[in-house]
């Protein structure tokens, strides 16, 4: 049953007394809709290492929040800046180990413990208090990056539009509005309506299980389809746009997202659909002018011939390949949505233009 | 472990003693490989009604096969022509009901029934052995349709090529060869070998359960990859061609197959990899003009969100669509490769007159 209400709940949260951490356990979408409370370090590392919360934004929110608690707690039984540090630092540092890939992780851990040192206080008290304050910011930070995204997304579309997406870009990624489905929920908030087709987006089936649940909790008009559908879905006519995240984004536009993206693009060319990536500025990678400097994750094939089902579905033995990205060539982007706005082609030009007006 | 030996063994056959029809259990794949000996009507009618034995060209032979070794079993009984007679016909019935859509059903019965009466023998004995040849003759005219679509677009690639395929159109929907993978087999035999890629097809898995099981079991090199990955393999520059079959063919060269087919046909021509179609004759469906006259079967949702899996995938009560077939714009199909040979654009030009030399 659609429950509209909770556009209200943010993905990642500390409860009213800033206690505890309040999650929905994505490992358990969408067969069961589990909230948990997160107290302890080992908890809340657990969380970030099983993905019961996932998505780069998401993680570094958890992760600045976990700190934030573990440094109330060493507050609340010592006095002693040097015993405070010490617990501090093991605390950051075991946090650390919970994901070796997710780079917000490092980015929120480094952040909160520049905002301890940088608050100066003489007791580890203030600092618990500096460390609430940055935490908090944390997470307001990305709600508004979201909500600009999704402000500017909106401005691509028409009401009633169709949308097409591909995995996971939402909510359950971030704190709230998320990337690619932020023009939707922003949408929401206006009273404007879209009609949304959510890829399974094999094989870990993100799309099926998370995009799929959190916009049918919100009552939002969509509907599941497999991958090898969307062609289908756009010769009918019901595609408009195509909204899809971005994973990492190299100098001239060629985005890095799950596979089948790549796909997506080449099928909304062919016909006529705009296609839209949408990327927080933190996604930019100066380092990689193009996509083929960007390595392709090859994940085990037990996800495509094991995982979910109740007998395998390949032949034992069998090759299997199993990449977890691709590369969209920039020539099939026709934007890149940022929370800065709109970047147009030739993205060699407005990439760096944007980079150099962040003081990146 | 690989079986090259398989290539020995039809899909469908009748042993040694015509007494039963030997088939692999098609349901049991690729977890068993369960061989199945039916002798009775009411074994026959189930494999063909749980498909135990698919794939258009088999249930034809099956249900041809399974008429005879009915008519064999009233010649033992009966001397009498017109017990014999009735009893063949009640037999002929009920397995025209076994399924209700497969054209290759009612013909290959129709075709025993009229062989029968052009026997215009004295016995039911003597009628038995006419319809023994009959079905021995739908049965190899079968396999040398296929063996002919083989040899065909066998010309069409340079060995060492890598061939992607979609769902099944192998020897399992067939007795030998198939139509799509027909070329992959005439090489084997030949001594020409492919690198093969493999879409596991969903919802329904017909590449990842049928197709990479055949393949495998007779060693060849041969990669099952999910439908979302094809342009990422595309890319790679790993695919020198696509081979799919065909459901039904429009007069203009628009062809009907599996979901996912068009998808794969546009990102081909943007790689610039040609698209071949592999269509039997029987196939062109000469009352369509074009595609758009071709329905399109809409199937349950439960397919995508439930099948195969241990937990629902998809929020309970989600829209979901599950288009069965699409339909892939003759513009976007390089050649269609039938046992007359292989058919080049202008089709409104190439099929009409193929049709014409068929006598159809």
């Amino acid at each position: 049953m659609p429950q509209p209400q909770a556009i209200a709940i943010d993905t990642v949260a500390l409860d009213d007394a800033s206690s505890a951490i309040v999650i929905l356990d994505q490992t358990r979408l969408p067969s069961e809709t589990v909230t948990l409370r997160l107290t302890d370090q080992e908890a809340i590392w657990q969380a970030i290492r099983t993905l019961q919360v996932r998505g780069a934004p998401a993680i570094g929110v958890t992760a600045a929040m976990g700190l934030y608690l573990a440094a109330k707690s060493f507050a609340a039984e010592t006095d002693d800046l040097g015993a405070f540090w010490e617990r501090f630092r093991a605390a950051k540092a075991f946090l650390a180990t919970a994901r070796p890939t997710a780079v917000n992780l490092f980015w929120a851990l480094d952040r909160m413990e520049n905002a301890a040192i940088a608050c100066a206080a003489t007791s580890p008290r203030d600092i618990a208090a500096c460390l609430f304050a940055e935490a908090t910011a944390i997470r307001d930070e990305d709600i508004v990056a979201c909500a600009a995204i999704g402000a500017h997304g909106l401005a691509l579309v028409q009401p009633g539009d169709g949308i097409l997406t591909h995995c996971n870009a939402g909510r359950l990624a971030a704190v709230r509005y998320g990337t690619a489905l932020a023009p939707i929920y922003v949408g929401l908030e206006r009273g404007v309506s879209f009609r949304v087709f959510v890829d399974e987006t094999r094989p870990l089936l993100q799309g099926a299980r998370l995009t799929a649940y959190e916009l049918h909790a919100l009552g939002i008009d969509a509907t599941l389809i497999c991958d090898n559908m969307a062609s289908q879905v756009m010769q009918n006519g019901w595609v408009q746009a195509v909204f899809v995240g971005c994973d990492r984004l190299a100098m001239n536009g060629d985005a890095c997202n799950k596979v089948g993206t790549s796909g997506l693009a080449i099928l909304a060319q062919h016909y006529g659909i705009p296609f839209y990536v949408f990327a927080p500025v933190s996604t930019i990678d100066p380092k990689a002018s193009g996509g083929g400097e960007i390595p392709i994750e090859e994940r085990s094939g037990g996800e495509i011939a094991e995982m979910w089902y109740k007998s395998r579905m390949a032949p034992a033995g069998m090759r299997i390949y199993n990449p977890a990205f691709d590369v969209t060539d920039h020539a099939l982007i026709s934007a890149i949505v940022t929370e800065r706005g709109v970047l147009r082609p030739p993205y060699t030009d407005t990439i760096p233009a944007l980079l150099e007006r962040e003081g990146r």
